[in-house]
């Protein structure tokens, strides 16, 4: 059928370059469209490198990535342009990769389209009809699509309204930053003595981590590909009045993100043509979702985004940290008597 | 106090019959209800029978049923209509059954007047007072809920609003079909070898299945019943252009289903009386719901409709098929370069 | 930054005391708030006792709690409210504690000025600037967090719009109690041979409590601290017309309420600021969060209260019972024929 199909007019869009950045950061892009529709040219590589996923425990994995990043860089867009994505395998891969975006139409959201064996490339081109944030990941088939998408290969496109992001009463809401973090479930095999085994090569761990993965319950769910991926140096950061985008995607287990010390004003945790969920505690993320969630800082100081599963948080490794700077204001809080002993 | 209550007039209803049919199908039924309140008259068997889950492995589980399906069939009627049910328990049946409508009101839904032992059966009649889907199942009292539930006992009501289905501003929204999918957690036992049991009887797995129902962790989550129920020659058919309203059940557990390549353009998590969710690419169902979402299809081709945790959807079964036909459009897709060789 | 910050001015604010009480019940309060914004007085001792989580099989924890209940005390407020609480620990605990407020704004929800050692006292004031419900726990740090707040040191405060709750519309929603029920997690360990573990103190469970919440399954999830608290002699009472606010909360699970043969007539599961759904059958609980869903009682007779993993309400405790008085409708629902024998 679709060899048959007519082809298209492109006439009306223009063609735009858009440069991938590692996530947690956002590309380049305008908040309200301005001109016509466009052509969003990106290009991604599958990548599969060994990642340490924890450095406490030695724990990696031969990750499976877009652009060698967990998640796979940010596309963002606006509703009625197309995304054109250039897709290579390299040549030392080991193994078949494709790309199925949720936010595209037919052809199984493209992965029917995009097979690349190593030292193969294709080119596929999608309008994005729908606004919100969308996952893509790799679907080769079978079990192999939760073996690769457990391996880190997923991320998000961002498509914003043309008018970009209004409240439930259309009045417009603009951020100051983005931090894209993007959520992964791990299932790494471990041996008798409960130690995590290693691998010589992307793919070798594919027996025991289908057995892994059959639990439904992962040794390992981090932000950006590892434990503490986004703290430290690697921190997050803002200022007091600042107001922060937060895009989170999981493309395969629910989670549900809470910023202790702060809210989510506004959460899409579907898409941007829903109204948003206002003065949320801890929003949730449909396992196969990407969804954003803004905030404007009001105290400094550190905050901790994490996943409410506490267990998962600080066991599992599904912590970042925003680090706030500004002045403190004593309306919000104050602590009217630090502590001190009592008497019986 | 129910000996006492004073009789009902139902002189303002017209009695009609509903012919149930074996999902994924729907009985007929009018999306906008012509003429007054009905008692819709429905007439259920609790059917107990040995059923394949997985040909692969040969996993079977005595399944305890509403008509013989897993889910049990699709009931529906408008708000403001009576549901009148009819329950057999048959002669040959090894267990007591009920049902417990959550669409109904009192009595723990129906299901503390409606314990039949085999040979019984049992008449009652409730009001669809809210639009919405919502489950049904057998709640015959304490670890009994669990394992009936779990060994398929549980379907589905739509409650239809009286003028049919509306989007958030009030506008008409119209089906060309249903899509009744039900999804089932199984808790298959295993022996030592990690081989499935089986057993000579219904009720005979009862004492391991509890166990295995307290890992909390399903070793099967399958449409319809049975691993590929709803693929292959079995797979839902749509043209592009349709509309089709997907309703899922899930009687016990947490679900995310996502149409590969396609979108829910309306999503009714909850009812049908809080406004559709808009453009979602995985919707949410919370253990023990029934929802719809509706989508009309833009392309031909295979669509897989999954449980977005993709473990669940790959190695535990929770996978459909719809295969749709039409003409290809490439302004939403194309294949700009199939794939091919690149220099390094 | 705190050291310097400017002195607020609070002589806008009068100085009301709050007295908690314990769980499902709820502290003196107004729907409607009348006059200027309150300080709102509370007080808490982080109490440590041991609990017996469950009588049929002794299984018992080191419970870690504020005010001895299991969730703590529910703490109510108006928007534009502070609440100013006093936490003490007492002199025989074993464990530093301190407290998050997800309704708070700014260091870590008040857990990093918190902290208090067995025989310290502290003094927080936050303000209230979203309504809705919110869980607060304790947050000592790292693996801390989790232990403490599946030993059960968790809570919620409602923070009411000063105008009370309103439909979609704007037209005022009113209840006649609130049920404030908690659902804990424990993830008790169990020695070589299945049997839940006894220790001497609290804390004394701490490694082998890390091992258990690892597998992210709980052993027993419970309404207010113990499997039945709820049930029996302590079952939740109404009457039919009466409007029943249940408030849920929990710190770090996913739950899905169902009032079995009610509904949730309006449900508040972000906040309140966000538009209720209506006549949902199942809502949901994002691990981490307070909600609240309203029900008018239509018919008399028992409801159980249940999370709808079917397996958690009947095998790991999470089931309440509401005995509702008033007369029976046989319009809502009618046993047209008793269970009776039929011919085959
Ligand atoms: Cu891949
Ligand atoms: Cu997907
Ligand atoms: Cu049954
Ligand atoms: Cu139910
Ligand atoms: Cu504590
Ligand atoms: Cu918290
Ligand atoms: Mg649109
Ligand atoms: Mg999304
Ligand atoms: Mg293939
Ligand atoms: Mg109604
Ligand atoms: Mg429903
Ligand atoms: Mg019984
Ligand atoms: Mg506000
Ligand atoms: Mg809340
Ligand atoms: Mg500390």
């Amino acid at each position: 059928a679709q060899v048959q199909a007519a082809p298209v007019d492109l006439s009306g869009y223009t063609r735009v370059k858009q440069e991938l950045v590692a996530p947690p950061f956002a590309p380049k892009h305008e908040q309200v469209a301005t001109g016509g529709p466009k052509i969003v040219e990106v290009t991604m590589d599958t990548t599969e490198r060994l990642m340490v996923v924890d450095e406490d425990t030695g724990a990696s994995i031969w990750a499976l990535t877009y652009n060698g990043s967990v998640p796979g860089p940010l596309i963002i867009c606006h509703e009625g342009d197309m995304v054109e994505l250039t897709l290579r395998n390299p040549h030392d891969s080991m193994m078949e990769h494709n790309i199925d975006f949720h936010a595209a139409t037919g052809a199984l959201g493209g992965g029917g389209l995009t097979h690349v064996y190593p030292g193969e490339e294709t080119v596929l081109r999608w309008k994005a009809t729908k606004a919100g944030c969308f996952t893509y990941h790799c679907a080769p088939g079978g079990a192999m699509i939760p073996y690769h998408v457990c391996h880190g290969m997923n991320g998000a496109v961002m498509v914003l309204p043309r008018e970009g992001l209004k409240d439930a009463e259309g009045n417009p809401l603009r951020y100051d930053s983005i931090a894209y973090i993007g959520e992964q479930d791990y299932y790494l095999p471990m041996d008798e003595m409960g130690d995590y085994k290693t691998y010589t090569a992307a793919g070798d761990d594919y027996a025991d981590s289908l057995e892994a993965m059959r639990t439904l319950t992962p040794t390992h769910s981090v932000f950006n590909g590892a434990v503490g991926a986004l703290t430290g140096e690697n921190a997050l950061r803002a200022k007091v009045g600042e107001t922060v985008l937060m895009i989170h995607n999981q493309a395969n287990r629910d989670s549900r993100p809470h910023l202790i010390g702060g809210h989510g004003d506004y959460v899409w945790e579907t898409s941007f043509t829903t109204p948003p969920l206002k003065d949320v505690e801890t929003w949730f993320v449909r396992g196969g979702t990407a969804m954003a969630a803004m905030y404007t800082f009001e105290q400094p100081g550190v905050y901790a985004y994490v996943n409410h599963n506490l267990i998962e948080a600080t066991l599992l490794g599904a912590a970042a940290h925003f680090v706030v700077e500004g002045d403190w204001d004593n309306e919000l809080m104050e602590q009217v008597v630090a502590p001190r002993s009592f008497s019986a």
